[in-house]
């Protein structure tokens, strides 16, 4: 109790240093824009609207700073759950496209199963299948020429999907399927829950060592850790399957376009409608796109047309304005996004380095060919590691409410965890306030 | 080419007898119509205007008939594909509705996987849930009183989810899997598509004779043929899934409310909106609810809530005019249906019954508790026999441009196939025009 005076100015004096922080992080990032685009008028009003519109989302931060401890004797006791990866930061830009995205379904529309007959997945609604094709064009993130497309309900059906085409189904043995530690943790669940006699789970890629054939998943950005990440095993017989979810200029520099035999995207991530369930493959072999299609038909005959024509709009929006095709004064969903990640990740930075209990990882700038300019890497998630004698960071954080995902669930230790950098902004400012209080307190 | 002029005049005499028929039928139910409700006039007014309608629907059977031949050369070159059940006929009755069921969704709603993390399903959307509820009391089909509520991507899913949730995960044999024939012809693939150790497909249902635990999938009424069916397994260690995607008052007469352990219902076939793929199951026992939604979350982490708020609309319209409390003038859903089904089935009888080649399976009426009146059985699909040496009834009608799906793919005989009954107005009257040239010619 004699401690409580200087532990609150303590507090209280990062908090408001966090938010100073934040007023010249916009600063720089304002006057950046301001240089960087005094030819163009409607872009350089649409970029002051973003900012201002940035200055709205966190102005949580500073009532947040300006409030009284005893303000917050409530959100301290709030529990903050970040374990999932739901993206609901995004919620605010679509708010502010006010009917931009808006999609009007009458009852009559969409009766059938079927999207397009002729095509090989035939329930993949052209209109979205023509928007993904253009916002891999104007992004740059993949190569979609000579790809075959087939949509799935989230791009963990089409994990799934994916294999149930690569195993073979004469074998006798199942294929084993392998990825990286630290690995997405559904990974050995999803693969093993149907106990299938087709593929199985077989752990860390860096320790497999079988002659025999294999499907590798290769998440780049990586999902608990966001580094980018190439195929390890690389033998003769192995099967890829790049699921690249968070390859997009909000998370990662974009260095090149992709051009893999098989690879997996969603809205999720990518937007953030997580509600829709909407992902994509891209397919090089006709046959796989056959056998992945197969695959959906069975489980689920087809994937919902309502969500697919959703998609399609915002996809569309998406890709208007960064073709500068829509109204003056939209902002680019990719530059928004990417401000946001940065101040996150600036407040997260400053928290952890605030004291010695926690560490994140670290990655250099590359240019990315989007944005055009020398970018950060800012996950979608933070891959905290507690540092010292804490072995299990999973349990400490619970203790101080916090809820994370633990590292042994990724395959990797203990003393990691997973936390969402995708929350909405007043959890995000909690967990900022909540990681700077328990150092602080360990300080003392 | 001698008999071609006799040919002609026979076949064009069966298609205006048909027409005729048809007339007098509407005929029939639109007087049995006025006697019914004499005493309230908006519901007659309701009714006439569905008559106007049918007539509409229908009209395509008259200008059939005044067509010549010759004018019919292109359509009778056509392929008619009625292999699937895909329930477009339903697509009229949703266009007159006009913007009654029209949902708008802007772009920043439905961003969250969850819907409601407090409820077993965490991603059944509430509004989903209250208007399945709300429907099943009004139409009077099942119990969902203590009924968990699990939302699927299509009843497909629902069907897989119950498997895992049913099957016991520690067995080192996987449960056997049956369904009396005919049975549904997917039911054997998608049980055994994954090679999965929790559940094999073990066939005909009447020929189960194993002392171990099984599952049995009941169909009522049954795909294809149209039948009511109960368990016959009828052991101690079964689990049943009973499949009630046909028990609507369109297609058989509504008995009573179910009340069995697990049932499945879809609006593919009860309001036609298949391309929403969005089904519905009944669970009594809380582990199993939670077993089956794990199954979702490791399958697709949820399904569409785009989807689930367009059904929610679509019941919600439903039930709001059998509770009449939507405007004057809005048709009842399942009266019209009724009477669409009562006229196809009429016309596919008389067509069948015009010569000897095929057969039909004979159903009684009964009283259906929610038309409260004496109903039909008018099944989704006909299940139609070739009479006489014709073997391979696909194949054969395969030669004349109409494809089904034969009877051994239902683990039945090839001498029967499965014909949509829920195609477009253009397919069905081509379907009729093909049977009934098919038997005239046999019979020159």
């Amino acid at each position: 109790m004699a401690n409580l005076p200087a532990m609150v100015s303590l507090k209280h004096f990062l908090v408001l240093s966090l938010a100073l922080n934040v007023s010249l992080i916009l600063r720089m990032v304002y006057e950046g824009d301001q240089q960087g685009s005094n030819n163009n008028n409607n872009k350089m009003e649409g970029y002051n609207r973003i900012i201002g519109k940035s200055r709205l989302a966190i102005s949580s931060i500073t009532s947040f700073a300006n409030s009284t401890r005893k303000d917050r004797s409530g959100i301290m006791d709030k529990v903050i759950n970040l374990d999932h990866g739901d993206p609901t930061m995004y919620e605010q830009f679509w708010r502010q496209m006010g009917d931009k995205t808006t999609i009007i379904i009458p009852g009559w529309q969409s009766m059938s199963y079927f999207s397009d007959p002729t095509s090989i997945c035939w329930f993949l609604e052209p209109e979205f299948a023509k928007e993904v094709v253009r916002l891999h064009n104007v992004v740059g993130n993949a190569v979609t020429q000579g790809r075959h497309i087939v949509v799935g309900t989230g791009s963990s059906q089409l994990i799934l999907a994916a294999l149930y085409a690569l195993s073979s189904h004469d074998s006798d043995k199942p294929i084993s399927v392998v990825s990286a530690v630290p690995y997405y943790s559904s990974y050995p669940s999803m693969t093993d829950y149907q106990k299938s006699g087709l593929y199985k789970w077989g752990g860390d890629a860096e320790s497999f060592d079988k002659d025999e054939p294999y499907i590798e998943l290769v998440t780049s950005p990586n999902n608990p850790d966001g580094y980018i990440r190439k195929s390890i095993v690389n033998r003769n017989q192995g099967l890829l399957v790049h699921d690249l979810a968070y390859y997009w200029p909000q998370y990662t520099p974009i260095s090149s376009a992709t051009d893999y035999d098989l690879t997996l995207f969603t809205v999720s991530k990518s937007t953030g409608h997580a509600g829709m369930r909407i992902g994509w493959a891209l397919v090089k072999d006709r046959e796989v796109a056959k056998k992945m299609t197969k695959f959906i038909e069975l489980n689920t005959i087809g994937v919902s047309k309502d969500s697919q024509l959703r998609a399609a709009k915002v996809l569309k929006t998406v890709s208007d304005c960064e073709e500068e095709k829509s109204e003056n004064g939209v902002e680019s969903f990719f530059k928004y996004s990417y401000r946001m990640m940065e101040q996150r990740w600036k407040l997260l930075r400053e928290a952890v380095d605030s004291g010695d209990l926690f560490s994140l990882p670290k990655f250099s700038s590359a240019f990315c060919t989007f944005l055009n300019q020398e970018s950060e890497t800012q996950p979608a998630f933070a891959w905290l590691k507690c540092e010292g004698d804490i072995e299990d960071c999973e349990s400490f954080l619970r203790g101080h409410k916090i809820l994370t995902r633990g590292g042994k669930q990724f395959g990797a230790s203990s003393k990691y965890v997973r936390i969402s950098m995708l929350d909405t902004n007043d959890n995000f400012m909690h967990l900022i306030d909540r990681l700077s209080t328990i150092q602080t307190k360990q300080q003392q």
